[in-house]
């Protein structure tokens, strides 16, 4: 990926030709630089998914009018589109609970500035990583789940949005949101489950795993949706185990199972290379 | 692994301090070298599991005398125990459909030395590699199994036994045993399924994985048991996929991960490196 | 990949705005339907990468059309360009010498119908593989190279041409080929070589690896040119060993990892995935 | 790994038959009960390797009189060999440079206590990494290395010997530690090497990787030796690039494979799982 100032454009809709020739012939008009170009055809939904990022000062407009100008060509494709802008960080509002194994490895990437992100605020049912967070700067706020679960949920909906956050991130939150929330923020709520699903939903996957004797465990990132651990898939792994490792081993080997995958799907949901179809998506890695 | 003569003892027995030193103990006092030793305890199970490679030139007696000497010390710690020849090859019965990836990988390795077992006999329920077996100097079994499949599974148990096999491999053999003979041949009845169980159990496995949108798909080697997909799992791996492959790219990665999982799975099995405890393996590679 | 009547384009040209738009606009304005398209920008060389799988019943002429009328473009944009019809196959000439893992593995891809490439001949410097090969029906053709080498690699480019070869495959060939006939079909011969290139050029590289210590054994495809093991790779795996595998283990697990590596390789080989830039490769998976 | 009080017995010596009886049969005469038990030998060197966990309180003495009761058999036996006891943590030094993803990985791991050790100083040749350890509430001690190199490397070796050092951890100090440092702490200083050794030995093997064209990238931990890059490997592992990797990317993803491959050679080492037989080790996992 360049580090120069870029727009990158994500469009998908449905399959026809001359598509390709129709957006990087609007993008050769005003003289634009593509510095990466992906494409894919969904077969059985028979639509179109393209990402191309533009070299933002090979353009003779900005981000604004790049929008004004695309839009009757994107009109003409009936595309669902966005165009985004390098310059702008996304803003993700990060929740964890206890245990701070993802949290420590997402703060690392960003304190690093691999992980090119705001990050507002993190908030926690919890009161444990207060220290860790605020050293970094960043504000930590604790939610009370204890007594009404129902109003903590209102509570983060609105610290999200107060923060005007773009995605929110699970990072081991160990609390299932309600259907309501899932589906108020469709495909920006990312969680890392800590099996290779569809094996071991719900609790304690490691428990299950070792239960069932299988010689790999995994981990998987996804996106929130109101069914339980069923939303589509934006990355998984796996690593193999054997009969001596231990529950907790087990969960040992998953911490850094979890670590991998999720910073990776969070790279890609970040970058805009995460484009959803149903209850699938694809990733233009 | 030495190619050299070597008897391997294989013991499972309730845990308790003692038996190494008894069991090296014993073997060491007829002068024995061991080349090869693994043990593990099963915490659950209170249980506790070993395997041994003796030269067998290093020994006074033949592997018969081993067995009676040994049959006191084993009583004693109320052992369940094995002890096999290298001199003596297991005998595989292979049993196939009409896709013959996992026989081709498996005939390979029998023809170039690498798979130390005697294959009295293919059998198959359809006539299409008749004449790739046959090429290798192996007898290949047609067994119809349109018309009476009771008959027909009763035929290959009558087979099977006639040939005076040790062990039964499912390679890609796409019927379902029945239950009667899946319990007349416990731990002696391997099968390879394309999948990465227990994700995706019974039919059309690499339909369901590309439908769930997952990004890595696999397969498992285990012993086929009564209740189907569920037996004790002896080896598994899983291989990555993107968006843009479809089900037919599925099934061609999933053929390749398929021939290695069973292969490796064998081969544990073959030299005595799978014991089973319950519904799970311990595998000491 | 589909598998319906498609043409592939690949083209690599200097890098400047314009290209897309100008070969998709050439394309959709014929009423092309593009199925796979991949673009790459290598910086250091400022040259630019890209190939297109263009579905033929879509356009209105045929393949030798499509070349003259691409032409003109061609020139403008001083590109090297190929393209190639899917209803031809290519042809593959592999040579072998005893060992027939890689061979028995191509073999199979082959008849199974997924390895789309016709083999008109393999040729070895020793007669033991005859049999397995004609069992296939390929022509086998034993080259003797014990008393004349010189000679024996003028009869093999000779038999190369004669089959009208597209590629020489060195399937575990154990021969190292004159820097003449590396340069007479540059680009066109690939070999396996059985270690993780860089680390362990030249023979038993199995046995260096073993006394060097490491943790990882591997594999490497490449295009040959006149220097030893130093030709563009296109594609590379490792496998994970221990203390406890002899060289003979690394030999075994060597094995599995080489098939695997050339058969994926020559994939992106047959399916002109594989565009050559310096000493290195663009593979468009 | 039990978390239980244990004493970890290591142990090499020249092979011979009766090893593991003498061994096994003194524990068991002392009631001792053996968690864990591992066996190697090394044919070329003729060498045997063994290492056994026992539960301290299954013992009727303590680390010091298993010591001096075992000293006769180990003599007999002429064993190399050494008894540590899981109540007594290694203290590891570790040397940071301005990169401090591994040092934030081994940090994490040492405060969520997965890493049972103590960390008695950092030392650094810059200051920027201060607060981040303090914060841990760890010392940090800047030693200067622009002005007197042999001097600060003298400094280093008195601290890590004022601070009762077990190990020293490179945790990419990007300094050449010099020969005589080296020899005066064998086998007790761990390098991470950001290449798959013994490819790209020396500085910048991304950009060497990058040149060659590897399809897959590496990192190595092993002892530090008066040869550079040339010390017994512990572990290693790679993952897999592609051409559109930049040698940013390549740095990037070289970063998670480095502390991944740290933190288990590390583990193992702190776990007395490393023995080393020349060049090579022995790693019982």
């Amino acid at each position: 990926m360049s580090s120069r100032h870029r727009y990158t454009l994500i469009i998908s809709c449905p399959d026809r030709a001359g598509i390709i020739a129709a957006v990087s012939g609007f993008i050769a008009q005003h003289g634009g630089f593509i510095v990466e170009a992906s494409y894919h055809t969904e077969q059985d939904a028979q639509r179109f998914f393209m990402r191309q990022e533009i070299l933002a000062d090979s353009l003779p407009f900005d981000a604004e009018e790049f929008r004004r100008r695309f839009t009757p060509l994107a009109q003409e494709f009936a595309m669902s589109w966005q165009l985004s802008d390098s310059a702008q960080n996304k803003r993700l509002v990060i929740l964890v609970s206890k245990q701070d194994h993802c949290l420590n490895d997402l703060l690392h990437r960003w304190r690093s500035g691999e992980l090119l992100v705001d990050i507002p605020c993190v908030i926690s049912n919890h009161d444990d990583l207060r220290s860790f967070v605020e050293w970094h700067g960043i504000p930590f706020i604790h939610v009370d789940m204890q007594s009404d679960k129902a109003a903590a949920f209102d509570q983060i909906a609105a610290l999200f949005e107060q923060h005007h956050g773009d995605s929110m991130v699970l990072a081991r939150f160990m609390q299932i949101l309600p259907p309501s929330l899932c589906r108020r923020f469709p495909g920006r709520i990312i969680n890392i489950h800590h099996s290779f699903l569809p094996s071991f939903v719900g609790a304690k996957p490691y428990h299950q795993a070792y239960q069932r004797g299988v010689k790999l465990i995994g981990a998987t990132c996804h996106y929130v949706t109101d069914e339980l651990d069923a939303g589509p898939i934006i990355e998984q792994d796996t690593v193999r185990i054997d009969h001596g490792d231990t529950v907790d081993d087990l969960v040992r080997y998953g911490r850094d199972i979890e670590k991998t995958v999720l910073s990776r799907g969070l790279r890609y949901h970040v970058e805009d290379r995460v484009l959803v179809c149903g209850s699938k998506t694809i990733v233009f890695r």
